[in-house]
């Protein structure tokens, strides 16, 4: 890690950095720079290693300390992982390398805490196999649980991996007639139709772009939980209670950073970030 | 590149060197373990940076350049270049890093070769983003169509990228009852109807375990490319060409690396070669 010497100063108008292993993580950009207006963001998306859903813990880990140093090192004055794979498997490897003084937030956490703090008793979640494969979400649900009145007496958490809907969405297809066939054989696959499930995480940064066919697939019975904006409230939380939040009023200039960059990525990032912004290659891997 | 005097001799024995952005290879190593079977197989998958397929041609350069020398640094007398995305975007590079010493194979000359001296006039080609991107396929159908008699006349080769087929079959898909509508829906895209093609090449190396059901969507009328087949004879002509053909008539030892380990490529390698295999993981990029 850098050591706190060679850091900038983590002065209020400094960026907020969020990392993903790809495209993805732009969603939460976007929920961010909604929530926040003034706060300039430094994204950094691993396309030269993406997707991190399939890879072993370590390698996840290796990838995301040397990104998340490297935005520290660049002047960001926090760390966003928006990616859940990454937040699975390599968010405590990130806080060792460049917390305290540079609070980290992931986007498994806050959204766990939300949903424990909420009525629903059978929560199921999906995502990658490295996410469903870490376990962490039942974890992070039943430690928020364990805080609540009746604990988690009663509540049921349930995980399935969807590999196929990120390289889905990243097709264009979340709105092709066929992805609800796709999300609707996985949960059958899972044992869950719409009576047995009050919650559904979707635990990837693509799917928010698939809530539409989600909620077809599921009905109106079952709650679908929108990450990206509980991300971006936690993150302005940790800020102000940091006194990093930014006290412009200007307008802000973010910075789209990716470690491979084909035309494919850059029309994809129109789609995650939901308007058109320019992709620049950062050559951290050279 | 390594110097030609650190190489161990070219022995007759020496073991093929076959690599592939991650497992789909197999299928390919596989038909050479069945065309030759006295010939040891040095397998490399590079699951830590799969799939090549999205990324840009400089990356797939670079890794398949580095991968390439290393296998030959192992004692490999021959590489295989298993993958169709550095096949079409690498061949060259590999080439000019390892050759003319090594002989080096990739899985697009022998095929256009063979399709062109056949009867098909009217030729698709499907594979990932960056083999149709580099239109390598139909520079070589042409070029190879150029020494036939009549010449490219009246014959047409369309390429179209089709890059949900690859995970569906990693997925382990590729019977299941969503693959033939995707089939259809890239197919219509592309405006290809049964009886407007002749031919089709299943650009990509994962693609062979979906031929049934490619062959239900297509109907009979249309050829379908078996890849890895022809593959395998242009290899074992190139080393008796070169005089590389083992002579050993005992039972041969393969080795299968990759670059990043999980249960999920575990199970993956079992579908792709057929048969149980042992991977060990390679800290190439350690």
């Amino acid at each position: 890690m850098s050591s706190s010497s060679s850091r900038p100063s983590l002065a209020s108008k400094s960026p907020i950095g969020v990392f993903d292993s790809g495209i993805g993580g732009l969603t939460v950009a976007h929920a961010i720079s909604r929530a926040m207006p003034a706060e300039p963001i430094s994204y950094f998306g691993d396309t030269a290693h993406m997707p991190y859903g399939d890879r072993s813990p370590e390698l996840v880990q290796s990838w995301s300390v040397r990104i998340a140093e490297h935005l520290v090192s660049n002047g960001c004055k926090a760390i966003v992982i928006a990616c859940n794979s990454a937040s699975a498997t390599a968010a405590e490897a990130v806080r060792d390398a460049v917390g305290p003084a540079v609070p980290v937030i992931d986007v498994i956490t806050p959204v766990a805490a939300q949903v424990a703090a909420g009525e629903a008793r059978r929560i199921g979640v999906i995502g990658t196999r490295a996410t469903v494969g870490s376990g962490v979400y039942g974890r992070c649900l039943r430690d928020a649980m364990a805080h609540q009145l009746g604990g988690a007496s009663g509540r049921s958490v349930e995980e399935w991996a969807t590999p196929l809907l990120a390289p889905l969405i990243e097709e264009g297809w979340h709105e092709h007639a066929l992805m609800e066939p796709v999300i609707a054989a996985y949960l059958e696959a899972a044992g869950w139709s719409a009576d047995k499930l009050d919650a559904l995480i979707p635990g990837c940064t693509h799917y928010p772009l698939a809530l539409d066919a989600l909620r077809k697939v599921l009905g109106p019975g079952v709650e679908l939980v929108n990450g990206p904006d509980i991300v971006a409230a936690a993150v302005a939380q940790r800020l102000a209670d940091s006194g990093l939040l930014s006290t412009s009023g200007s307008t802000t200039h973010h910075r789209f950073a990716v470690s491979d960059l084909t035309p494919s990525f850059a029309d994809s990032a129109r789609r995650f970030f939901g308007s058109g912004i320019q992709l620049d290659r950062d050559a951290l891997w050279d």
